[in-house]
């Protein structure tokens, strides 16, 4: 069953605003196992809006479009498509009545323009918005394509999306079952190196692999499309394992959708009781920023000394002037005093520091551009780590504060800290 | 003319990754004063790109493509493109003399499969690609629509459209005059009411106003349309200058297309002489990581203490234990001490603290979810500014280290310090 997207709107077309919809509406019915043959976007007019449907209509099974069901005057797409489908618009009583609802629950007063949003394709279907104040509507084309029509506020489309337009589709095309899917998240592996793992694992033909840089983590989504669930169940769990396996177990943090490094590193410290603080110079403060974008950060976080300035190492952290003078603000002995000074100031269980060379300048030879150490102490055992990063400056601060927190997990779980990004 | 633009790619259309490609070349048109009358994106399959390009050439005068045209078996858009315009595909010899040139500056041995890149429809113009390994092409359809393939890696992408494209189609429709374009950027004022400000000046119809929220930032771009380049250039400097004085000027930060307002501050404090130093509890080190975003930041900035904890209010700041007793961690006198004690210990010209209840939990009837101290430092004066963001967690602490660096910028001029967001 091929489907196409539609998306209306004049700020998509005019660079306005890069839509995120027809993305999430692509990604959702590819991992519900439907095909996408086309998005198209069009401007709020409703010749141009009549002409695409039309022309849609004639090689694909659905249509869903979203945006222009507004109330304003520049909102065409009921007309657009009415005119496609040849039947005239007609007040649906029902809508106007739950319409006045939602008003009334507001405590707003509804206006005459918000009516228009009352008006549906005589004979179409109409679906209730849990959302937002407008209905939404599917209506039958004369070559017997559907066409569903969302809205275009990201929140009332994907609700709509889930809850209505995927169950109705599942009711179009039985024979499609929905895939299984497993999460897989690692750090310090490149989607080169896992590509190429992956492709000599020679996985059964039924289990489709996505990658998802959210740099500087890598995420996986294992989908297997067999009709037979629980032995497509099984063979998921086999790939995960040998995935896994292949790659080195202490590169994976999480197997769930929802978490992050940051957010799996807290869990982490909540389960074993344990606090920590860093001290951040090249990281800039993205160590703790990541950290504290976690309700209940406070169980487990300390704080982060964010020292820039060589004084402020001095001043903020006790390091030594003789050890700056010495090796240099990025070297081991400064990355430990760092992570010692942090430990003690904070009283944290385990302390993390990083200091580094984001460049463009202060490169040697010996310490080129991109150069980092990082120091973790918990008061008996101290390590240090040195890492090379050659990025851009904000991706750098990124791997600089993925690494401290990774080290974080490595050293609570007993892994390696030493180790070689695959 | 009408501009169509058309993408190619089965991981757009999958939904494995949202097009950035469109929305740029969008926005530049718009910019330009072209008009794009639709996108499309289409799977890699060579019917399918056959269709679209004309389908899209019966009705436009220009096609711009995006993607498809790596080395790859799945890269198809000169194929498509090619069955289109019922030519062969023929070699580039220059093409290929380019591809190895660069293959051995890279020290790369070239492989047949990317000779494949080096095809063109017959008759093509052929475009050399000054940053990356495949030429492009612009070719004239049987519609006398022209149609210009680029490469689908953004980078590419930005660089041949700005270089190569936009020139070209200056040339392609000499009546076009591109508008003039004046930034200005602002903190503290919603789009809303920039919005209605705007609306009640009721400037001359020639100028576009497009609002771009970098949250918490709010950037606009007034474009001129009129074809006399100096009198719109004075009713644009008209209309910019009515706009500041409407709004009022201390909300403006700048007037150049790539600061930010972390960017400014930094210009402001290195201008000066002055350096500064934050105290974060709340805003976990968001502050910082704005700051060090910008090379050279080491010249005015100390560092930040990222105190989270009570304790580390105590411990890294010198904050009493009785004042987060008696008055709460979320409390003028608690703002002021920590301000004064980043103050003291990074030797700062300027120190900013933030301490603020991200909640969802934590707060009181006096003081809600969403309340924020700022103390702001220079040895001398010490002020206390007390604000109320309701958001999310995110872009609760993107206000906070907004405000905490438009503090530092309205101590510097002379600002008031307390004021209302509008």
């Amino acid at each position: 069953m091929e489907i196409a997207i539609l998306l209306i709107g004049d700020e998509v077309i005019t660079g306005q605003i890069a839509d995120s919809n027809g993305a999430f509406i692509a990604r959702m019915l590819r991992e519900s196992g439907f095909t996408v043959v086309e998005f198209r976007t069009v401007r709020d007019q409703v010749a141009e809006i009549e002409r695409a449907v039309r022309e849609l209509s004639s090689r694909v099974k659905v249509i869903i479009s979203s945006g222009g069901l507004g109330p304003t005057s520049d909102d065409l797409t009921r007309d657009g498509i009415t005119a496609a489908l040849g039947v005239p618009l007609t007040l649906s009583e029902s809508s106007l009545r739950n319409m006045e609802e939602r008003y009334r629950a507001r405590s707003l007063p509804l206006n005459r323009i918000s009516e228009r949003q009352c008006f549906f394709p005589e004979g179409s279907v109409i679906y209730p918005n849990p959302v937002g104040t407008a209905d939404t509507f599917c209506a039958e084309l004369p070559s017997g394509c559907f066409i569903f029509s969302l809205p275009g506020v990201p929140k009332e489309l994907k609700t709509i999306f889930t809850d209505q337009v995927l169950p109705w589709l599942f009711t179009l095309a039985p024979e499609i079952t929905p895939p299984i899917a497993h999460h897989l998240k690692c750090f310090g592996v490149s989607e080169s190196h896992l590509g190429s793992v992956v492709e000599s694992l020679a996985l059964p033909k039924s289990i489709v692999i996505g990658y998802r840089p959210v740099t500087p983590e890598l995420w996986l989504r294992l989908t297997e499309y067999s009709s037979n669930r629980e032995g497509g169940s099984a063979v998921l769990r086999d790939a995960v394992a040998r995935i896994r396996s292949a790659v080195g177990d202490e590169f994976f943090f999480s197997e769930d959708e929802k978490e992050t490094l940051a957010s799996s590193v807290g869990a982490l410290l909540t389960a074993r009781g344990a606090t920590v603080a860093f001290a951040e110079s090249c990281s800039g403060g993205r160590i703790a920023d990541l950290i504290v974008s976690n309700a209940g950060a406070s169980a487990y976080f300390k704080g982060s000394l964010v020292t820039y300035a060589n004084d402020a190492k001095e001043n903020f952290l006790g390091v030594s002037h003789e050890a700056l003078e010495r090796f240099g603000a990025v070297s081991p002995a400064v990355a430990l005093q760092m992570a010692h000074g942090a430990k003690v100031r904070s009283n944290a269980t385990l302390a993390v520091s990083v200091t580094g060379i984001a460049g463009p300048d202060g490169g040697s030879e010996e310490k080129p551009v991109g150069t980092v150490f990082f120091g973790i102490t918990d008061g008996v055992t101290e390590v240090v780590v040195r890492k090379q990063f050659l990025r851009d400056r904000n991706t750098f601060r990124a791997f600089c504060a993925g690494t401290a927190l990774d080290l974080v997990r490595r050293f609570i779980l007993g892994f390696p800290l030493e180790f070689e990004r695959r």
